[in-house]
């Protein structure tokens, strides 16, 4: 299938890339990645361009990788160096080599044209490393489904009620409508709750035990950063909108890689401005969160099963479009411009080079 | 692939279905099926509407289903009742529901059009619930082939001296040929073996030491039902063929699921007319005919491999046609000739529908 | 795919073919092999041409197989000579009988044109039963990968060094480049590395603990016969290249069987002139070229996968061409033409059949 490709995309956990060879999958393409000696990170094709034996079969020498088969060289710009036995190496002995940047905790791969690669289009999330607010690493959840149906799932409060009614929902939750607002590259989903039972998880982690005014902000960025705002304050106590801080918030933020057409790795962490203190609390939260994304996991899997088995038969299903499905279509709307953007650019430069070699 | 559509196929066994949501598969659909309030067995599609998320994975809320992520709500008759959110219930919120009838212990599904679903169209044995006879239930055989295979298997007496040496089948019977004979809707093949020795499970429950007559009637309804006559008596002792309650008799029914082209559901009981008070041979009897039919389960799933692998390699085996195989390929042409029917029924209705649209 | 046809292959080890039905897959057919009441193998197309079942799931009766489902019986030549219940044997029913020879321990099937099927055409090594000589039994390696990846393998001196440098390879061998010579159906690979420490397992088994002269020939019969020589002698000591017997000599030899596009048989042995009254040494030896062997596996197995891959995506690889490949490309190029001219030979007999039927 097709994704956007100017863009970062999570690779994993940067403290988990070392000096060893690992080989990772983003939008179907397969990456050898390792730390070169200065310590930063380098990122190639995993095939070696003579028959295919994958880089991260072979060995690391110094900064190069050389082929287990039959040991050509690529240094990590994806030059070849070495071809042993032979002494030319032909101009088109290259791998493709991918930007790479560290960020919160992750390494970041941009897979689209290097020339845009920017590291100000990383995540970003003021709350990070600002002072009174702790980040908490959270996990890697590889779920076999399309991205996409993950993406609609993280712009959805509707489900939560569903879902996570221990931990994220409770049923007053369900008839409150949302509010959405675009961006061009963005979406905000929000609602407040007002007067009503805390979730489980604030009401345990948070010590409320009466009622709440709580909200929820799904802040997106296209095509896959997500900070979920959630918070609660008692009731009343916070009139103006934008100064949730001053109530018990913490940010799930979740970043996306989409590995292939039925699998993505859900990357995720937290920043919270309550109990910054207490290290003890993280495991035990995370060990909460991680639970609930599982129980999105399982309806995920169950959905991505269903529709294969339909595309199989060939007999489509009907569907009913709801309320709730406002945001998602947009951003469904969002990522088909990006990515027909991206192709018509791509078009215009062979266009142009073509034209530059006639008038040449 | 194509099938019967307008025919009752069991689900499965109706004691096996409670107040918990179960999913099961026929004629390559998915439907979640229950037991109302009232006890009455219910069947819906077991695909949300909304985003195919199953219904099986949801709640029972009395007798309609709350789906699992946004709990969109559908009543037993698959009406949607009640959209989380939402006040506005769109016409087209339904999911389809499936008549049910329960009959032999078993729950019965109509995959048609229901309108003409009609209980006595349900699989009839008149032995089943009449004195001197005990009916005692058999088991499921999940198969990985065909259900047109194992029909072909259920319309063969040939193949039980190879396939079955030392339950249901004798060197004797490998001569003797069949008798066939075709209704609209049935076949009946036959044969009866006189003076030879009985076959190993009638020798061991039916007592017979010396020779016997024997027979085999395969009594056939189509597309699913099967109801094989089997019996032996002392040679010479019955003349009347339509006697054959006067020899030690037992009705193996076998009532078929297809589950997708490649899997099939076997349901299956006996009913005989000797040792009825016996329930403790019971078990030991249905162990026995599990065997003989797992026999044919080996073989069946084996020559569905074979024709999976020679249409993967596009290579068509050449095929050679039997006498035997009379009363099978007859079987094949009355199933075609009544999904045909169905098609020119289903054709009949759409144009009558738009004439009728045209003429308004 | 398309195979050359008119070729013996091994289709086991010779002791592992008894009285009892074995099934084998050769060039994607599935044949059946047994030995028949005077020691001779028998192998038979298997699959029943009545419903397909493998007459392997069947039983001997004397040389001939009957059918596990119906009864069928066939000879041992493929002809039919029994239905149950029926006395008339149609003349097409028949399945396919292919030749087998044995040598080496090895039974061999020929997939052709049975009147071209030549025992003069079995792999020979003059060797092998040799005064002074000694040959060992290795095994059989199953390698989930196309068996042109194992020819391009076995036609390649360059891998040893990075894939096997605890048994074949050194870093000496890298750079040295390798001579090829073509024949009509076989090539020769060969290089000699001069006063360089011995490759381990020379050094281990041949107890060379000084530098030594040693040289390899991959001596290749299309389409599957390869008899690698490789030895070695104190530096300087065989001054006449022919004469490779006066130094430490072996011959690994690798006898091929393409069961599908993705699985190819590995059958080896080797043939030594050292140590040859040692038949303890056999297994220690024997396990250090089948640990060997089992690297190369790995290799292959993961570029099948890479290819698999890169078919299913659609998206080829950019492929860089060494001059390593030379001697590969020329086999593959060898093998398309054989399968080439016996298209047209079956071709001209198709149309020299059509005309004598017009002309007659
Ligand atoms: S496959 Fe990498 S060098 Fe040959
Ligand atoms: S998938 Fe069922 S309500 Fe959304
Ligand atoms: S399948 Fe072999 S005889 Fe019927």
């Amino acid at each position: 299938m097709k994704y956007v490709r100017n863009a970062w995309y999570p690779l994993g956990w940067a403290e988990e890339i070392g000096r060893e060879l690992s080989r990772h999958m983003v939008l179907e393409e397969a990456i050898v990645v390792y730390r070169r000696e200065d310590g930063k990170i380098a990122a190639l094709q995993d095939a070696c361009p003579h028959r295919l034996a994958p880089l991260s079969l072979g060995r690391l020498k110094g900064d190069a990788i050389e082929c287990g088969y039959h040991g050509m060289t690529f240094d990590c710009s994806g030059k070849c160096v070495r071809i042993p036995g032979q002494d030319i190496i032909p101009g088109n002995a290259v791998v493709r080599a991918y930007p790479v940047e560290e960020k919160y905790g992750l390494a970041w791969i941009w897979m689209g044209d290097s020339a845009l690669a920017d590291r100000a289009g990383l995540f970003h999330l003021e709350q990070y490393d600002a002072p009174g607010w702790r980040a908490v690493k959270g996990g890697t959840l590889r779920i076999d489904c399309n991205y996409l149906s993950l993406c609609d799932n993280l712009l959805d409060p509707a489900h939560v009620t569903f879902v996570h009614p221990s931990t994220l929902g409770t049923p007053a939750g369900a008839t409150v409508p949302v509010n959405n607002e675009y961006g061009e590259r963005s979406i905000i989903v929000w609602r407040w709750i007002r007067d009503a039972p805390a979730i489980p998880l604030f009401a345990k982690y948070g010590g409320f035990a009466t009622n709440v005014d709580r909200w929820h902000y799904y802040n997106y960025t296209a095509p896959c950063f997500y900070a979920i705002d959630m918070g609660s304050c008692l009731t009343g106590t916070i009139a103006d909108m934008d100064k949730r801080h001053e109530g018990v918030q913490m940010f799930a933020c979740h970043l996306l890689t989409p590995v292939d057409e039925s699998t993505v790795l859900q990357h995720w962490f937290h920043v919270r401005n309550f109990r910054t203190d207490e290290a003890a609390m993280d495991a035990e939260l995370t060990r909460d969160m991680d639970r609930a994304f599982n129980e999105d996991k399982v309806v995920l899997q169950r959905i991505q099963f269903e529709e294969e088995r339909e595309a199989a038969r060939g007999k489509p299903y009907k569907r009913i479009i709801l309320g709730i499905d406002a945001a998602p279509r947009r951003m469904h709307k969002m990522i088909d411009q990006m990515i027909e953007q991206e192709e018509r650019v791509a078009g215009h430069g062979a266009m142009a080079a073509r034209q530059e070699k006639v008038t040449a």
